[in-house]
């Protein structure tokens, strides 16, 4: 089996010397470092994996994480107390290359400049689209690991009904959702969504302290990160009875969803999957409400490469994990959502959070 | 009062058009967005806030969050809802910009490489150092921020002893933690580090499934973020009574410690602090088990710009909030590290996370 290095250096279109995974501060790490490490947990601020065609990829850390890298399978490592001894251990390794491939996504531009000045007459080439690519297609250590956190959040979303009281926050809610996935292993992915009543209309709402209301319709959108990869859902229910307005919405985009799973396998491109969607809610009252892609890659990141969208390039393949998450949103009313995290195979896609999605209507 | 985004200006050395702040995907979010705009709360994704000397920012924010940039105070606020849109009201924006000044080292490669497709004739300018000089002093909502984030952290280590049994492991222990700081409104600014016995050795060792024994030294490393500020505590605890070899161990870092608090003053230079502790490590038992900074800048970041170390050209300033934070650690025995965060005042610093720093004998 090729190693996950490999894989990144065969969907390389332009040859490099090596290619350099550097991770930034804090909020600026590159998952592909664990991507081919396959190291889990710690944060690796700062550190950088060295890939070169036909060795063990290289990790040069910060003695701070020195011990747990160590544990990292099939990689060699070095460690650094600091930033210039880095770049010391950086010069001796790659002597004077002439091409170095960087993920052009997620490098902060300051480590692009560092490059050009320890290599004076280095090229930096854009190695976003190799490491995308063989990100793309999920090994079977992925796929169990996504398999595991999509349990994490199916199981929680079975449980939001019994969650459910009058007078509660939204915050209140989504704090409990983070709990319950807290209390699986996981942790939020992401910031919990939660939306009561018209706040559904903004797709990527933060939840705030408005009270449930008998009546509301309730859009919860979470996921459960895992042993570092990730799960994504999205489930509407109703606190009492829906209302016949209520259920146009969620039957308009319940009949899209359906739609884009029956077509979502191997060989599709999937911008048809997003224009069958399109179609479909622009042929019924909420023409035009539907506002973003139809759906994302996910994985060690909860967007992980590439989208289901008008200008996508993906066609599926077998191994892709995908979230099909069409949606209307309409301002001052309210807003629908279902989602699933989907694994591609030859003949169809596997639905990884198998959960109800009904609109759910909860006894208020 | 000057706003956020005239001080980034103020900073500057070289003049340019405009200071281009762009969020990459989830994980490459610049917290600089959230500082010139104010908004709190949500994660801006692939937006941008475009800042020009004597007007307001201008937030370009996707539609999926419309309807919260527009809370933000003292912005305009431009909708898109693709990224080709985007680029378009960037264009618009800006017409033929001549110098553009990016954060390098909160921005992705990518989105400079974008910038320099979009405006040909453009020159990149580096204004990172600027945006970190406004960032490092605090104005008074910020004080206030962090001032609460670090109440959270004061309250939950005070809860620390009664959460400890014989035989939970560190993760258990960890979750307990991260909830006691959701119970209070926050969230693990971090990833909470828990090392039982030997394995505080190592500094940014992940919790795992190590079970707490009697006799065990106990590290406990995190941080709350309360309304996207962070605060910053170690503390240390034994499990039982302390040996002498661990009492010899925490007294020399609590000495250190101390040491750094005394001279950590407006006026200061940041290195001075870091060469006291160096040196006073240094005349024990355990020179050269001192392995990292003394401390950080902390606000919206968790690491905010400036750090207290050797390489360290920073001068302390009224209402610049640090970290002092030395540590020990013996590879196969332990580590031992004792944290606050603190704000630097005209004379002396003062201590945002003053709960006991003693080292803590719980019953067995």
């Amino acid at each position: 089996m090729q190693s996950r290095s490999e894989r990144i250096f065969s969907a390389l279109t332009d040859p490099v010397d090596a290619i350099l995974i550097m991770n930034g501060g804090a909020n600026f790490a590159d998952s592909t470092f664990k991507y081919v490490s396959g190291v889990t947990r710690g944060g690796y601020e700062g550190c950088s994996a060295v890939l070169r065609p036909g060795t063990r990829p290289m990790l040069v850390v910060s003695m701070l994480e020195e011990e747990s890298a160590a544990t990292a399978p099939d990689c060699d490592v070095t460690a650094f107390k600091t930033l210039a001894i880095q770049q010391e251990i950086l010069k001796t390794i790659l002597g004077t290359p002439k091409r170095i491939g960087v993920n052009s996504t997620a490098i902060v531009h300051s480590k692009v400049k560092l490059l050009e000045e320890l290599f004076p007459d280095v090229k930096i080439v854009d190695a976003a689209g190799a490491v995308s690519q063989a990100r793309l297609v999920k090994d079977d250590i992925e796929v169990d690991l996504v398999r595991r956190a999509c349990r994490v959040t199916s199981d929680v979303t079975a449980e939001i009904p019994s969650m459910l009281r009058e007078g509660m926050t939204e915050l209140e809610l989504a704090t409990q959702i983070d709990r319950e996935v807290q209390n699986r292993g996981g942790r939020a992915a992401f910031d919990t969504i939660v939306c009561f009543g018209r706040n559904g209309s903004e797709p990527h709402y933060s939840p705030g302290d408005v009270p449930l209301r008998r009546g509301d319709m309730i859009l919860v959108d979470f996921g459960a990160q895992l042993h570092d990869y990730c799960s994504d859902i999205t489930r509407m229910f109703v606190f009492g009875r829906a209302t016949p307005e209520q259920r146009a919405m969620f039957d308009v985009v319940h009949r899209a969803q359906s739609a884009a799973l029956e077509i979502t396998t191997a060989g599709k491109p999937a911008k048809e999957v997003h224009r069958k969607v399109v179609e479909l809610i622009d042929a019924t009252e909420f023409a035009g409400r539907f506002i973003h892609g139809t759906g994302h890659s996910i994985g060690l990141d909860v967007h992980d490469g590439g989208g289901i969208n008008a200008a996508s390039e993906l066609t599926f393949a077998p191994g892709m994990i995908m979230t099909v998450e069409p949606g209307v949103y309409v301002p001052g009313v309210g807003g629908v959502r279902i989602e699933d995290t989907v694994l591609v195979a030859e003949n169809g896609a596997e639905i990884l959070t198998p959960v109800t999605k009904d609109l759910v209507e909860v006894e208020a």
